[in-house]
């Protein structure tokens, strides 16, 4: 089923473990955490919707999702051509070609490359740290990808509010310090908050992320979910997160 | 210590488990709830500060904060008359008239009441449910307490800022699903929020109520603490709720 393609040098291929899904990686720049895999699994599609997923990185989390719901077509846009390339080989790898399609392309440029309201579902895992205005002289490929330096909350959800339909919804995972700016961005670009959960590495200990689902033209009423608990004990996932996982 | 005073007819005498303190209240109208009790915990006064409780209703809340911190004052302000009245005989019957006094004041007057940013901390207990616009009539003391029928959640909030220095601190117990809304109106009225704590009856429950504490002034970080679940099985309170109750 897997097809040919090039590894570079320092690449390696990791298991998905989903439907044998492999993803092309190189650790000296960025590799995907649990954050991708949350999102992924927070994030909800239905059959025959369309799905877009912002600064898509390696592309790990439009495979995930493919592996996992049944959408009719899933996008990722990302501005670092490296991991663009890296993104498509996996998707030849996985001879996913028909179903996901990633594009070398800025967050700020999607809404001229692609048409406005013709999403179903925008997913992102976007830069999470405030980049504080100081000097930028140069930064590496983790930095752009955790930080905001190319690009910051308010350019994303502008632009996730842009692609989706009216009613559309957008999943995202960000950092619970965060999180009145997210709710203030998100209402600003009609795109009102309906779910979050927080994500707690253990049970008694504050939440490291928070994934929030918003609906495009929504009605207030926030739900708030049990709390996601990752580890039972060190190097021991809870089982919610193993079924995240492998199931 | 406990001095003479009127208890009427339907009214009782509850224990507040702090100081020898006891409440009058009014089974037929409104009594005090776990509510009431997280938020006085949660609060933090220091020596010498003063506070105010905007919707004191009984005056619990004060009461429980006298028992707990060094505050030099504290004030309370309710719409309902017969709630002021049994909060100034409970007052009395504790002897801490000197401490806590209690106004029959509209939270939409507190600011012709009270100097603008002369207190140090600001509580709230406020109706948590919208009315909806509804058609309204006639409305008892319960739905007067619990609905947002004579004050909304932007009212009490303007409220807050305009009595609190800068650097203040605004803290408000109310439900998650209004959270949007919340932090909204907070950064409208330049109280920023800096402090959520989620309470869940249960650990592997949503959670019911949201503990916020928000600064005049302050500088946009967000802490989610971790949830507080009040029962660890049916009847019987999780350590760290029965010490916010009995310690």
């Amino acid at each position: 089923m897997n097809k040919s393609v090039i590894i570079k040098k320092n690449e390696r291929i990791d298991d998905l473990h989903r439907k044998g899904y492999k993803l092309i990686q190189d650790p000296k720049k960025f590799c995907f955490g649990a954050d991708a895999v949350l999102l992924a699994g927070f994030s909800n599609v239905k059959d025959g919707e369309k799905v877009i997923d912002l600064g898509t990185g390696t592309g790990v989390i439009p495979i995930l999702m493919e592996g996992r719901y049944g959408g009719e077509n899933y996008f990722g846009i990302d501005i670092q051509e490296e991991s663009v390339d890296m993104a498509q080989r996996s998707i030849m790898f996985n001879s996913l070609e028909d179903k996901i399609k990633i594009f070398h392309c800025d967050i700020k440029d999607v809404v001229l490359k692609f048409k406005s309201a013709s999403f179903d579902v925008v997913t992102s895992n976007p830069p999470y740290m405030n980049t504080g205005g100081g000097l930028i002289n140069e930064y590496g490929a983790k930095a752009i990808a955790r930080h905001e330096i190319l690009c910051d909350l308010d350019d994303v959800v502008f632009a996730a509010s842009k692609l989706l339909k009216f009613g559309g919804r957008f999943y995202m995972i960000h950092r619970p310090h965060r999180l009145v700016d997210i709710f203030e961005s998100l209402r600003k670009h009609k795109l009102e908050p309906k779910v979050i959960r927080f994500v707690h590495p253990y049970l008694n200990k504050e939440p490291s992320m928070v994934l929030i689902e918003s609906s495009r033209g929504g009605k207030p009423m926030l739900k708030v979910l049990s709390p996601l608990v990752i580890y039972e004990k060190p190097d021991e996932y809870t089982n919610e997160v193993y079924k995240i996982y492998y199931e």
